[in-house]
């Protein structure tokens, strides 16, 4: 929408409808039209905003746009933030609980998306995928013959980092193909066929290829660090879909480039847009813009949940994909 | 194995093996050393050919290498030809039949490999892995910001071309996905809960991807026209782990280059290695040299199943992956 639309929707006393505050960094767009029959819009940096912004009872945080105290103090009425990104690594949780706002997460909305490609990434390192198709266009098809082989991923023993929505999709996903399945996750599920190891460490020493898709937080920060690694051994992959920094990308280079590890399939880095140069060579590396959870698809899905919880929370009905602060 | 090694193997009358003919390409290569405490390998270009040769019962075909009538006029005494690849096209079965030589394929050995290549194709041109590693690797995420959005597999309709090993294995890895499965093949499968269409334009009408890997024959020769690519339509996908000739490939280049379909992701071309040069700068399209089928796994399977049929031959026991050529 364009500002002038936005400022007439904000100044149109007419329409009775309760103020939503638009919480983002200011290269992240995402147009929250689709919302405005329920509520009016606002950004801090709007005209209207000292009149309208500190009573808003909703923050709408878009993408990871970081949420920190200093934040909080500008939205005074805020009770409720609606997260729409998978993972809630950026907003302080800890300072929502003590100020009684609550929190809701983009749920399962991307799941399916982050668990088709992960599998889609494991399958292009193993058998090579993107590497044959620069292959077959750099014309080398003719010249220099077949393409080295790649491996099965049949037989298989994937270890899963994080058995929460998306690697229990993953699970899944992979049970068809042959895969012996392990996972590390906070707690043991019960209700689940998988190996259960209580470290990531235990997991990489029964594994030949590990998917990392668990939250960011400090204790998961290099959870797939030097020892993980030395464990999965020369011929373990990694696939990382989660955050950039779950895995020590110093240390993952230092094994991809001492051909100490099989490859890797990472769709996020620790320091994005940047990507460490001694990858962008590799043959058995899939390099992906932090796309995974991201389709038109599952965008949708994401608009329907926003939409339910704006109308649950302004009629006091439960709210989907709610956090739990206090746990 | 070296010439002269092959040479003294051949001359060694102390093993008491039975011969078997090697028929390939000159530029197929294919060591059978793991063979050889069964049968003494001979190719008709040995100098002890004559002596050897026409009395051997058993040729092993190396990969596609065409079998036609007037190969088979140099082994007079052959009452087996085994196959090494999946596909069997290339061997003139109506002529083993008439003289009655039994053949074998690789059968199910490449299947697996097959259906994950297939699945990792889908995912690869729909959520662009391949693609969006390109524009990595080429520095641009810095520079131009986010990679465009692919599609979700979820939800999909995927029919499979040909229900058979392989195509049997891809739809049970797509089920968790989340896709509605369609095929169509020579007859309904009695025992699969996929809906039956009886040619490939209605399974078309009715898909948004199509997944070739039936067997290449004359009635399954472009089995992939003009209408059935019409049928699919502008978001339509179509991967080929097949034949490139199952597919009308000057008809596939024109849809897509009139951006009439969604995109392809292709193994296998009508005149490998030569790839249309207009697929080379496609993002939609991954481009692939055909080797879905091919990992270490499965050749060591193949292995397996090569000495399982020798043995067997040679102690009159019922062969695995025998083809009825009767019917």
């Amino acid at each position: 929408m364009a500002d002038s639309q936005q400022l007439q929707s904000n100044t149109d006393a007419g329409n009775n409808l309760p103020f939503a505050i638009i919480h983002r960094l200011p290269n992240f767009k995402f147009s929250l039209s689709w919302a405005e029959d329920i509520v009016s819009l606002i950004e801090p940096s709007d005209p209207l905003y000292p009149i309208h912004g500190p009573s808003a009872r909703v923050a709408i945080d878009i993408g990871p746009s970081p949420i920190k105290s200093e934040h909080l103090d500008q939205y005074p009425s805020v009770e409720y933030i609606i997260g729409t990104s998978a993972g809630v690594d950026h907003i302080d949780l800890a300072e929502c609980c003590r100020r009684n706002i609550r929190v809701t997460s983009a749920g399962g909305a991307f799941s399916e998306d982050g668990a088709d490609y992960a599998i889609g990434l494991l399958i292009d390192v193993l058998r090579r995928i993107s590497a044959s198709d620069r292959y077959v266009r750099a014309g080398l098809w003719p010249v220099k013959g077949n393409y080295p082989l790649g491996n099965k991923l049949g037989g298989k023993r994937v270890g899963i980092v994080g058995l929460g929505n998306i690697g229990s999709l993953v699970a899944k996903r992979l049970e068809p193909f042959g895969c012996t399945i392990g996972y590390t996750s906070r707690n043991k599920k019960p209700q689940v066929p998988y190996q259960f190891y209580t470290t990531a460490l235990d997991l990489a020493n029964n594994s030949d290829a590990l998917i990392v898709c668990c939250a960011l937080t400090e204790k998961t920060r290099h959870v797939i660090n030097h020892d993980v690694m030395k464990a999965l051994g020369k011929r373990g992959i990694i696939v990382n879909i989660g955050r950039g920094a779950l895995v020590d990308e110093k240390e993952l280079v230092k094994f991809l480039v001492g051909s100490e590890l099989g490859g890797a399939g990472l769709d996020v880095f620790e320091n994005e847009p940047q990507v460490p140069k001694e990858l962008m060579t590799m043959d058995n590396v899939v390099l992906s813009p932090h796309k995974a959870i991201l389709t038109p698809e599952s965008f949708e899905a994401l608009r329907e949940l926003i939409r339910e919880n704006l109308k649950a929370f302004f009629s006091n009905k439960p709210l989907l994909c709610e956090l739990n602060l206090s746990g």
